[in-house]
């Protein structure tokens, strides 16, 4: 059960208000890399969660972020408070109400549509999806994911605090990146209490595959290496010939098809059959105008 | 530039037809874990990437995945093949088609929409959409996100796996589930070979909020911990009063107004204020009908 | 701030698993009428609002509909827990993994995507979407769309009872379901104690057409008529001719263009005017094969 | 079956072409309010209505909808007439024709993708989605649907009126405007006129749970009060322990599992199972770099 | 201005109530090639439109379709009307409307969801999006558009036809899939009375590259070939290092940056550099559990 | 299987950084018309084609749209790149900062949450959706589709070739431009090599209904006219009547029910019927305030 307590977990203050930083805050509120995208993913993770310590911790860090949530979404108001009263009571100089609007960063459409509020969108006005959480059920994968997301928002965060100068604003902004790094050093330690933890699942790999590094971009004078392809650990393979059919087959795709399933397939492909060998006047063609027709370039 | 040679990377040899088969894999064709979201993670990030090793390997395994992208794809062909022609062609008895669509797993929109072709979309139906992509142009935060990515798609290909007796799909299911290991192995060199590499980014945290753990989900009689929340990094705050406002501040949230936007403002908040004093008469107590009006409980 | 509580608001006890059923629920969890949404609804408009009294109540209930979403998504849990094991420790028998799956509702992405987890989509496996929050930042607007939300709700809730005869699930299920009847009627008493509150907004309507009803679908012999149409605050207008340019004008749609910018327009219009008089043969004659020009109907 | 007349509703006058002004008003094409949205809302309520004077009422509403969608988008295409032409036919001055496109309110995308056009996209570029139709198919929950839907669009139209200063572009959306208040009172008189009408549906509420008022947000000295939560009509629960399973149980989430469920379900327990004595050495230590291992806080 | 006559354009005669059948119909209600996609594409079309002719044909077509969508929207309503009431009321057997509602094809979506109502999605439960219409706003380019969308919306109801015996089903869709016919016709004569209509636009290709075949796809024993890359028209580049830099330079992308822009890029590669010459330990060898970490191959 | 080659298929010089112009450039990255659009829509097609030479031609166009796609990649990573460093290592002057990121079109979205690097969206932000990929596996269908997708690619360069002075630039957006007027003949090539190909798929249409023209806007004094209504084989219906219930039935849409269920839906019906004699006092009149009741109109 969740319970709400009227003070913020950090108090936000405001020097002016400035519709376009509000919504590059909304990358924060409603945005991928953002507060409810990170809440929802650890909250719908820990309903499933078996460990108890685990499931725990990720309520603990779920709940936290809906309070980030809040707190983002409270500078987001702040900052859009000077527009609301305009907008709701009209001003004499409509003309002065469309500059207001049209200053950037689509500040206009949270003001049209949102009414200057906190909407689940990021600062583009593109709406929040549940496509931005990842979870997949499986602790050793999600506990990536979760560190991997964290890492995501840190740097939001920093790029949001690079481009404001409002000191109430940078201070907010400081305590929720904060909060990320804190939140990553959480989640690596609960991924690294299980052992193993990689590679993550149950199904060994192909012992053939797991150490190969097929090379299949080329065309500098001298191949680009590191650890991620040289060492003992790797083993690479550049000849083309060598990265197609790695099993040894014929790289082709085939299926065991029922002799009726197969008739009625040989039928489609007679009826839509091209004829390879026939030099067709097109639509294009008869469009190029007079002369366009089977000369070589249309129009050039 | 890309190139193409008509060989698959791994060899494709499927049992029999079976549509509801097919759109399981569709998961790894257009599905949030799949190959698509794979392939286009690491080319975008290769193509801004400034790192020479890194941008290689970024090129590598991006075209790789596409490659696996051919063999999923190739897997989803094969297995609908014995509906096309059907599709296509029609039956004398249209309900036997109209069995054939309804065997499960999404494949009815297979079938009517794409032909039993390979499509863009998950095991539900859902189009594939950029919002998996969480690229964010930044290699420490980037790399972690493929981390975290490859061992997601290991785990759809082990369930993927586990769940068809088809000895062909298993095999290439093997592989590509192979492949997401090595990569991840790739993906955790390069990591390394940065450092320092936590925190992400370059700004510090704030000192007094690295360390702390907020215990917002309580109630359970021992309180669970682990390595997440317990030992000499972690300060646990689990007082109530010391979660909120933990800057010391009130926790409200301010900014500073403009005399002019702050009378509006309260033009508005007039307009629409509440009176907590009245028992207005409703709109469903009007609905609730004869006697539904001011009673305690509507048509209880 | 917000907290939680280890104790749902709602015990929940599931009598078998049901994956289908499951995901049935999933309506009520990532569903446009689930309680994500109803949490997103009220939750962003608490942090805008100005009124003390309105700001507390939208937190109330915001806050309750977390706690609701724990619980659909615990009851999600429950009737997934017997795949859970299968999934991901593998069965020997594949073919009854498959099965499993292919038991209907959509269960099959649940299980391959989400691991049976509680995922953010609806019963389709469609993911959430802010674009079902419409709340706008005018309250006596967004207390209407909140009262209609939990209306919907509530519909939603008495289908899914319908459906399941587990009296844990029905049990929890109506709790969640009369909710949404107490909250519409907190709404509407919040709706009704801002006076007045019709028409929303501020700006007045324009009187010759505050009170028209356009017939605009016509052709049953006996017009239906209604308290919506009828009576002394209705002019119905019938005649076609009065429903077209209702404003005495023209009809027509106009602009005064600067003259260069007509030139230009002009322009284009002559590239790609259409010769009205031409009788060009097309693409589809072409098509049509020998004989299919001209002539009246294509291969009929 | 609908048909068309060829001229508007409402005589659109627009006084000066302006692509931003253009992009606002694209809000109620094909945005979240707009007109296709309430079109195809009634519409689809139309269909499958069963009650013959609400039939009739949805259609003619759904068609002046239609008729509106089409007045709003003239004036889209009027307000964009002038950068139509300069794009289809170039400007000897291209950094003219990118000061044009880039003049703000996202009338760019508009401009490159559209060509000016009116495209079902709202002022942020973000395509329509059925998302934005709530119907649901019982009338008391549809009709208060569209009761809020005509609220919302009613201060959209306000907003937009207040923002511009052309007068023919203010008459036609007064006219809108209005209109909208029409719709609201039809619907209300239709809603009304079925008795009861609340609360929606057929299964009554829990009597225990009707009348509840769960105070989940507190913190501040004195609570809010208003009629949604006081007087005779309500029980408040203030108590936290009393919010926590009302239903009296033990507020856990149970399921009878099979045995052999269990014990699938216990070996993924034990192999994902974390040490919570452990204290494991982490990649974010490792990437903290020399001394930022076990130390308190890394590179603060 | 929009009308709408009570009478179908086509009359609807369903043999039996079908919720599964009635799913696969949203195919062409609110799926990507159906009636509403099809009507919204003419519309935004039509209103844009400068030329007479073309702009009545648009508004035309768009009226008709809108009538289709009439049309399957009904045959959607008939079919799943058996279904409606028992959701409504309830029945005693909850099981038995369970079973109902899980018969396939998504139909325990539309049915939860939208009452049995015509919904704006596809057969799959996936909602109308305007990412399906394509028009861009150029006669020569939309008119194509058209002309394919026809031709898929035909292949659509054919695949419908083929899986349905009622009569009165197929009856219906006949008219539908035949009107498609038409419509295309239409769109292919108006495309062909603008002279020149190819290439499409106003900015002539360049010489160099309007003939050449790029022969990307390589690796079979023979060369497919046909008219589309063979013939006078074509010069087929075969030869990998001829399609790469094909304008001769050296195949870099590279930009002029000021000096002091190029430092701070400097710095940011600096300070995220990887060392190529690394080997170090990562996170998975860590995971990998003892004896997991440098060796060749993890658990393998 | 794909492969990759570190040279460009052309060769990217951009003279200035521009995020702007970076911004509009992505509409053919992750925009509708886009690349990758392209490269999608060609190799879904390529995978499942049964014709050998259009196989060939699909994934040769394919790859070179994948080659195309890192083109116009590199083109913004070029004019973003003076950002990306001020981006990740701050400047002094954050207001500075605040104002590159707000010159306009949409670049303050991609440079917060993109770093700069080119994101699969569109020049408003909106991520790549596979709905923008209209492929339904029927080769006649699917190849109309190519050439319209290749006509619109070719607008939507046009445009951008319009509004950049830029010569690198503008030098490779003529290649990319240029190469979908090839690929456009290619497939027109392709698709009139099959015979008949009109009209598309095996069923025919029905002769009555093959050659009408509905005439179904009207209202003009003079009726436009053109190839696609006029000319021996159009029959033009215009009257009313004659438009509805076309094939002689009475218009309406019927199913049979079993008793049972009619007896259900009559129930529904009954609870939820509208009172059509009734007058009832709603809640717009409880709230239009004192006087606001039952008067004609309104507030006004």
């Amino acid at each position: 059960m969740f319970m709400h307590n009227k003070r913020l977990m950090y108090t936000v203050r405001v020097s002016d208000p400035n519709p376009v930083l509000a919504n590059y805050m909304l990358e924060q509120f409603g945005g991928p890399q953002g507060e409810l995208a990170a809440a929802m993913r650890y909250f719908t993770q820990a309903i499933a969660e078996e460990d108890p310590g685990r499931k725990d911790m990720l309520f603990d860090i779920a709940t936290e972020e809906l309070s980030h949530l809040e707190i983002i979404g409270s500078i987001v108001c702040m900052l859009n408070k000077g527009l609301k009263g305009k907008l709701a009571e009209g001003l004499r100089n409509e003309g002065e109400l469309f500059m207001e609007l049209n200053k950037g960063g689509d500040s206009h459409t949270t003001s049209l549509l949102y009414g200057g509020g906190p909407a689940l969108i990021n600062s583009a006005g593109v709406p929040w999806t549940a496509a931005y959480v990842d979870s997949i059920g499986e602790p050793t994968a999600d506990l990536r994911s979760n560190i991997a997301a964290e890492a995501r928002a840190k740097i939001v965060y920093e790029r949001l605090i690079n481009c404001t100068d409002d000191p109430g604003v940078k201070d907010a902004l400081g305590f929720l990146m904060t909060r990320e790094v804190a939140h990553q050093k959480s989640f690596e330690k609960a991924l690294y209490s299980i052992e193993p933890n990689f590679p993550p699942g149950k199904l060994p790999g192909m012992p053939d595959f797991t150490d190969k590094y097929y090379d299949m971009s080329q065309g500098e004078e001298i191949e680009a290496t590191g650890p991620w392809n040289q060492g003992g650990q790797w083993d690479v393979v550049s000849e083309r010939d060598e990265q197609a059919a790695v099993d040894g087959g014929d790289g082709g795709a085939t299926v065991k098809l029922p002799a009726k399933d197969m008739k009625l397939l040989e039928a489609v492909a007679a009826r839509t059959a091209s004829d390879p060998a026939s030099d067709p006047t097109t639509g294009a063609e008869l469009g190029a105008g007079p002369g366009g027709g089977k000369k070589k370039s249309s129009r050039s």
